[in-house]
């Protein structure tokens, strides 16, 4: 006779992804250690199991925050919102210092993350899935310390996840990061441009040329201190929140291997997540094929 | 002037892979040792040139024989081997002990791999296309081994493939084996309940939540002993038997780098194989669209 | 405020990948030393940005030059040809010498190389999308160091880009390695023949066996010089100029890790590049999906 299993506890809490440290980076692909993850099967909102589900008009309400990264201000999410809008869900696409209508260069890491934390507790939202792309990666990080119990779960979109102390240029390759330091130097506001080769080639690579000078023309040069700054993530790792990682496969901003890149290098430090994946560059496919990305943030956000 | 080839018989005895040795492993990603492959091109059975191949019509008639995984049972195969059954193809899906109908956990692999050996003899089958998925290719290794004469190819779809003295607990990254542990110890009847966070990340991500609770619901604790087993593979890797591995990219169980994983890490080891890949996560996709899987299957069945 | 960014000239100088050296190795998956890449954004010579791109009546005219590889002739083209034409390019397909309606086995990698530039030369061309498949790509590494002010791009489809000194006989896994020098030894006239069961996993893996078998049946031994001879390729990497990958995900022609395999491992020594992905093994899907290859070459080819 077999015993009697209590499915809505399945027994995690034995479960070594609950270990309570984060010292030990070893299997960086694999499963690190990371806080434990109590949570049971969540209810089904709406619809039936007769249904087939995914179908617009049967998807789980959700609400979306999403954060842009470098390079980008929070147009970056219009086409991709409108297509989440469409299927029923909520969306916020915060702007934060430095980015969009705000000239100033003298930001740092936390006045991002803190703006973006008061704009979701002065907006009032909970149960949010909050997203971050590229750089945006980090600054979910620690908005997730900041506010962790109005977070549902945290999506990353090819974006960085950092260890403990890292900073976004320690997950540069040497050349690319003496590249980017050289070109803040000889910037005179602590900037750095995008030269256009390396954002046709890397973050564009998919898109005609057409729209790949439309969206280049419409790049700032990015502050540079939040980019080296050194973070301090013991508290993320002690969190206890669901996570999923998308992966877009044709992103040539990072080289995959070696010990760089988004998948498996990154997401395997989130310890248990959701992996989603879909064929699209580093930054055009949100631009051309909105729905698409909609519908893989759907993916990853849903419970 | 160039010499006449014997095309049917290329000299294949002279390639390495028909080295007789399995005792370098040094070369994991790539192409180890293997007992030699003297196959030549097989005949074309139906059709002729000049049609379109892959068509429903045009199928070569396999007769396939699947082996299901842990925490599942041959009921995992019900969607494939109807659409299968639908383009001519002849398939049995055997149930092995421990699973299915029969309640006992005081299963052994070697228990396991008699039983699905003894079906295909009782059966009369030869010739078989025998599939093997996750745990499941830990049994058609095994089986290979018994009954080589009745087998015309093996066909691993996201499988384990087990070094010789393996266990497939030893595929796993620690943190997975250290929960599998306690989750074994903390059990009544030496049984391992996955914790639904794990399932539902990593072995269903893909699905819905009405599909994952729907599937999640059927499974039965798995018997934990032959997980641990470390098997004696020797006469597996001195078979001369054809191999497929079919790669579902969006496989979430295993972290892919870093030594673990199943393409290119395990699917190195069959020496020459054929790659077929899909887009599919571990578990759900054979439910949602099994045509889809039923389709790799034929691909990496086929002559 | 900030400042006013010449987004023609964005600084690229300035980028590490002008660096002029090609000594430091150590970054293989990453971005090595490459020389400066100068280029700025290209005028839009044809079309609107209201329009949508891609489509057949809009693409951007293009010269390819396409390098076939081993145990292949120049028809391996012929439905990529055909589909780039109908698209309004100019397409030209150069046998080079041991391959074609040459039956000479007595050829080196530099007769190829020459071959193929005074190819170029004789038509006059210039602007050229120079693409190599497989060992291709080596020979369009030497092409380029000939006759390097008439090329606009270079594309790699699944194509070695070996580093300087070595030879393609050196990124082979070892026991691949030894048997194709078998098979050399064994060969009267210093050529190797591709046995079938490694033709048929490996190179032609996502076709049904008649296609396979057509494809075989063409295949000529292969002269086995050029395939061991060491390259001197210092030139190559002092060259300025565009560079594009297209990874066939399916191909099983070598392993993709451990040190081996197209992307990210030969890709990475391009420096700064662009990816291109699709579906496809190494040899067939370019027969049976010949609409597909011209598309990635085109994505990979145009400005």
């Amino acid at each position: 006779m077999r015993p009697v299993i209590d499915r809505r506890w399945a027994p995690v809490r034995q479960w070594p992804y609950a270990a309570n440290n984060t010292a030990d980076w070893r299997w960086e692909y694999g499963y690190p250690t990371f806080p434990q993850l109590t949570w049971s099967p969540p209810p089904v909102v709406n619809g039936s199991a007769e249904k087939g589900e995914g179908t617009a008009d049967r998807q789980q309400p959700l609400t979306f925050v999403l954060v842009h990264g470098s390079w980008a201000d929070s147009s970056y999410w219009d086409g991709i919102a409108a297509e989440l809008r469409k299927t029923g869900h909520t969306v916020y696409a915060p702007e934060y210092p430095g980015h969009g209508s705000d000239p100033s260069n003298e930001v740092s890491h936390a006045m991002m993350t803190r703006s973006i934390a008061d704009f979701i507790v002065s907006k009032q939202l909970n149960d949010i899935v909050l997203v971050g792309h590229s750089f945006g990666g980090t600054l979910i990080q620690k908005t997730a310390e900041l506010i962790p119990e109005r977070i549902k779960r945290l999506v990353f979109l090819d974006a960085f996840v950092l260890k403990d102390g890292e900073s976004t240029a320690d997950e540069l390759p040497p050349a690319t990061r003496e590249g980017f330091e050289k070109l803040r130097q000889s910037s005179e506001h602590d900037t750095i441009m995008l030269p256009f080769p390396l954002f046709r080639e890397t973050f564009a690579n998919l898109a005609g040329l057409e729209v790949v000078r439309r969206l280049y023309d419409k790049i700032r040069p990015e502050p540079a201190k939040p980019l080296f700054e050194k973070l301090d993530l013991q508290a993320f790792y002690k969190l206890d929140l669901p996570k999923s990682y998308v992966y877009l496969t044709e992103d040539n901003v990072l080289p995959q291997g070696g010990g760089y890149g988004w998948h498996p290098h990154m997401s395997g430090r989130l310890g248990l997540f959701r992996l989603i994946k879909g064929h699209s560059d580093h930054m055009t496919t949100a631009r051309t094929e909105p729905g698409k990305i909609a519908g893989l943030l759907y993916a990853a956000g849903r419970d």
